[in-house]
């Protein structure tokens, strides 16, 4: 491992969190009636904390190609937005039904269900309306790529079969191959694409798009383990959520199939893996370094 | 009213239905694992038959500006991916709760309620997927300007901000210009887009397309007036989904406001607006003249 601690990581992260506080609240739209609520609910789950890591990624990869942080910071409120809509749907009780999210009630028990239903829809809709918005890129090829690299990531194929795919592991074990598979889909797509954003918006389709593409998916298995980790060892309040539920569910992990000292080294085996994808870029990518430490040292 | 019958837009209706079925087919993705089962939901949805409106709309007007019929058949399968999704997240039990729907079982009767909700959400990500595809119009500019106006149309001020609206209304008595308000949210847009689309796909943005939004509108807002009249007068056979449900919520509509009579002279009223809007087409326009007859027709 380099000799990178994982501060650099840990004050980006902090600073990007602030910024994109203030940048979410702009796009949420001027509600003229009783669609308020909506509206109420949706800021509610957006500005309602999270390390909001995959802005810190679109923020940090779009950095290394120079792209203007006006661009990046429309792309990762986009991904912030699914990111929200993703986690406000999961919560539901006909999901994984949790009532708790970053220590606060998840958005079915602060309004009801079908607002919050409601709410995931209106922010993965709001994701696209910013991305075809012509701040996001004077180009309207740029995009349209954008549009349909993210659509691919958090559809069917992507985030919500990963769901698909967790929820019907509840009832049969799935082998390590196909957890993998679900992981990757689950959470990895999203952040995949949160990798190669800023490689779209500087129109960079060459080695160094594929090398962050690398990087994303062992950082977002990493992060999986990780919190595979932290939910057997109970510490709640390292992950503001309830705890213990996956072995409740009786669910699979890599966690529960390797054991946990196996699954701790194969953590850090990612993380070397994917600071290793970084060895083409400068020392611009040091925070996507440092992020790398950063991920396994929650585990700690 | 001038003479045209109904026969066109029924037969028209029919065709295009057919036409959507095999398209629809082809973009819902291969599953390689468990993520099948969503696959199957969003197909289930999909080809379970329905009138095919917005599609004829979509198909019609692109016809007045001699769209290539390829092109406007993508943007149609957007806009019924993001109406069938619609219409599963209606139907959950934390919704509108109705088991029936085109007198099949709804998406979470036949599968669950987790599956219902991806389903849906994969869906609307479908749709913009669509809309981003080359395939829709070489032209970027185009696909970003259809997607920006559909995410619009669609969102916390549009359909999902009206279906808010119409919940919360189960609870507290609307007026008739909240209601109206409402109905243009809720169904209205969408219909607005599927006849704008045309114009979007043909670079025409004059008073032919502020024509067919206004058609749009009152075509709109006469539909549901005459759905609501079926609902009281429990026709279920021609709507094909449990009838007497807005009764039964306490729930105000138009009808109930207005009371029977006066709502059926009011969509009347409304498709003639509807026709006079057509007044600067020539006879490229006589389906969506026979499509306000056929409108009108189903409440008689």
């Amino acid at each position: 491992m380099p000799e990178i601690n994982s501060e650099l990581a840990n004050s980006s992260l902090k600073n990007i969190a602030t910024l994109m506080e203030s940048s979410l609240i702009t796009h949420l739209p001027e509600p003229e009636g009783m669609e308020d609520q909506v509206i109420d609910a949706m800021r509610y789950a957006l500005l309602s904390g999270g390390k909001r890591l995959r802005p810190f990624l679109v923020m940090t990869t779009s950095f290394l190609f120079s792209v203007k942080s006006v661009h990046a910071l429309q792309v990762a409120a986009a991904v912030e937005c699914v990111h929200t809509y993703s986690l406000i749907h999961d919560d539901l009780p006909a999901m994984d039904d949790d009532d708790m999210r970053r220590g606060k009630p998840s958005v079915h028990k602060k309004y009801d269900e079908a607002t919050a239903i409601l709410a995931g829809d209106a922010l993965l809709t709001l994701a696209f309306e910013i991305l075809s918005d012509k701040k996001t890129h004077p180009d309207a090829n740029v995009r349209s790529e954008l549009i349909c690299t993210f659509a691919r990531a958090i559809g069917a194929m992507g985030m919500v079969g990963g769901q698909m795919i967790d929820l019907k592991a509840e009832n049969q074990s799935l082998s390590q191959s196909e957890i993998t598979r679900m992981q990757h889909m689950k959470t990895g797509a999203l952040i995949v694409f949160s990798c190669e954003a800023g490689a779209i918006l500087a129109n960079v389709n060459d080695e160094r798009r594929s090398a962050l593409k690398e990087y994303a998916q062992n950082i977002g298995l990493a992060f999986q383990v990780v919190d595979d980790l932290l939910d057997v060892e109970g510490k709640s309040e390292d992950i503001g959520k309830t705890v213990g539920k996956d072995i409740e569910a009786g669910k699979a992990t890599l966690v529960s199939l390797m054991g946990i000292e196996p699954a701790r080294e194969y953590g850090q085996e990612l993380i070397e893996q994917a600071t290793n994808s970084l060895q083409i870029f400068d020392e611009k990518a040091d925070a996507l370094r440092s992020l790398a430490a950063f991920v396994i040292n929650r585990a700690h």
